[in-house]
């Protein structure tokens, strides 16, 4: 089932330099590895902001926590979580 | 160039039926007919809510204005609008 | 799966007092039905307020939404979803 | 009587690991105590978000103050406090 | 038990004087019973504008509820319910 | 004059907790002192927030302000003030 | 004692012309009633909107009410109220 | 000088069509007008949405009122308006 | 021209109280100078807040955001900027 | 194309302020070079705030994004983007 997650990722200024640029590093091959799986289904950065929109297909919420809870820059992110479902008037498949 | 549309649908309890029932059927086709042309491209109904996430692929914010501002329940909706761009992370060919 | 639903109900006072008086019922048959199957899993009333949160288990957000928007009062609810998962520190078996 | 509870827990990132742990076993105990007791009756996490849903079952406001201020982690917690109330529709026993 | 409510009254212009003038006295009425009854314990207007601070004293949040709910003027009312409890620091026997 | 002060106390977690001790204990002997003087006529804690809803009788908002401005802890909180009169339909002779 | 006073008045358009019009020159008229009493003390203009900021002076909060909730345009009016006094640093000494 | 002036149109869908196409026909006569004279030196539309960012260059606030208060749509708009000035780092001679 | 501006004043914890002080002192004694040459002219503190409210009388938007961005405090303010201009009802020579 | 962007400086007060002074100077270098490419079409400053208005001329939101997320102040920025199209009344050439 589809969930679109937006995600918002504010760091404070006092996080020092190295350990931001290793939980990036961290969370893209995290986030590609996700994609390659088939869960992390589409990302769209926002852009101009430390945003992004996201299309997870996963097979239930506890799964979708269990990914979100563990990026490595969870501790730095507003979160917004959506259930999505098919829309009636559709006609693409995999907007299931 | 994609955009992410939110579109809240709200329709006065004192809108004929009939009126309603015709825009919704006007709206389906036209939802339809620019999915077939590839211009929206997704397009998800948010779950227990009379609202959609859409992605939509065009020229430029013009060509966007001209198709929302021309759906059928276009009068009744409130929309945000996200201009979106390629996440570095994103290892999908058509995120982009 | 659980999603967490709040439900504000707002009837604006032109819709004549016999067709709320109507759906009012025909939404309690409904809520009650749903109930007895299991899918609206709990219904709690907001103290002094026309509102509620109930929680559902259905399959998918799917269900979920083909279950909200048939309610008789659907078109006067502003309607809030949280899915929900099991949390670490529940013992509660049916807190799933 | 029920109160339903939502708890969003926001640890500033200089807080120390070490005590953020001690912090989280404590609660976990804690919670698992009053859930125990009959007290804490549902306790649900917000999929994706570091948050939770509770349902509690108190004496008076004053109990649910004097439980809900002392946990281990309410320093960090935004909270937000709902008194609910029987729903006329609803058909389940506990749902009081 | 303590409940801090605000009420914001908003009645649509098109709403006949006449009902207006009799739900006003109505709920007048109504206030002033329950005031007798020591149940709408506390009742200030906020200065310039058609609201109130009110403070009732009830036995459960049902009870607020079936009050507050049967007020002639609820249906045009914004309500705001907050259960309260005694302070630390207060010296007021009746702040209870 | 009556004026109703919502206080939501907010202490940052590096502020030193016998600071903190020392802040509060302050503020209770003040709080207790003007309740004492039939200046700070109410005051009731929010269930489950470190907030509360106080009333004040004060002459004038100046001295409103001299009282709020040099609470201990007012460096820590947000502070609401609404102007409150008599309500037409009150009966308590000392909710003036 | 002073008051800040934030009006935003809203009509609908459904609301007869005749009647808004002698609506406001009946506000107009005790506008400047009120100013040549010297209650209603400032009177400016939101540069583009259908709102004004007012400084009122008067002897309590019931006079305040007293005064806006008898004024044509009340019900057409959101209204945000501010106590005031003296600014330690203000050198005007009718700034009271 | 120079405003930022947001406007939102928002037309309540029981105004007669004819009267909205009137409305519109002479909102863009007198917009092309005050353009022509100076007044309205940029004039954007919100893609997807009926709204619109425009730039007054105007010689008080209550030339930019003067100007607002009377345009045809000015009863149907919400509209935000942001003194601007001369950015320190602007190198373009007419973005005074 | 007039403008209104609210100062909102929000100083961390953990800024030494001698910078404050200085900083305090500095800003009244430049409020000062500003009163005194007609600019600053009107000053009053939001009761219970550390907050104000005042009306700057200058030539341009531009002379305002020079004279508020040089503000002692400014770092440390949320400011809100209103431009305002004469009301047609109001009779006071200097509200213009 | 244009994009309206809204920028919302706010420097914590523990950043150095000599590294303040550097990401300032470097920022005004960044937005003169981009102004002479006629990308920063415009730029004015919110008259009383730390914070500006800009429309960029873009090739697309990938590059609006690749330009703003590597300014030197953009960890320090709370950023707003609207997609800007013609306004069908516009008469100048340059509002594409």
């Amino acid at each position: 089932m589809l969930f679109q997650v937006v995600m918002d990722v504010r760091i404070p200024h006092d996080v020092p330099a190295e350990k931001v640029e290793l939980l990036r590093q961290a969370e893209r091959e995290r986030a590609q590895e996700l994609q390659r799986q088939g869960i992390w289904r589409h990302l769209w950065r926002h852009a101009g902001r430390y945003a992004n929109t996201s299309i997870f297909d996963v097979e239930s919420p506890q799964a979708l926590h269990d990914i979100l809870s563990t990026l490595p820059l969870f501790p730095f992110m507003d979160i917004g979580v959506t259930p999505l479902c098919r829309h009636p008037s559709s006609i693409h498949g995999d907007d299931r």
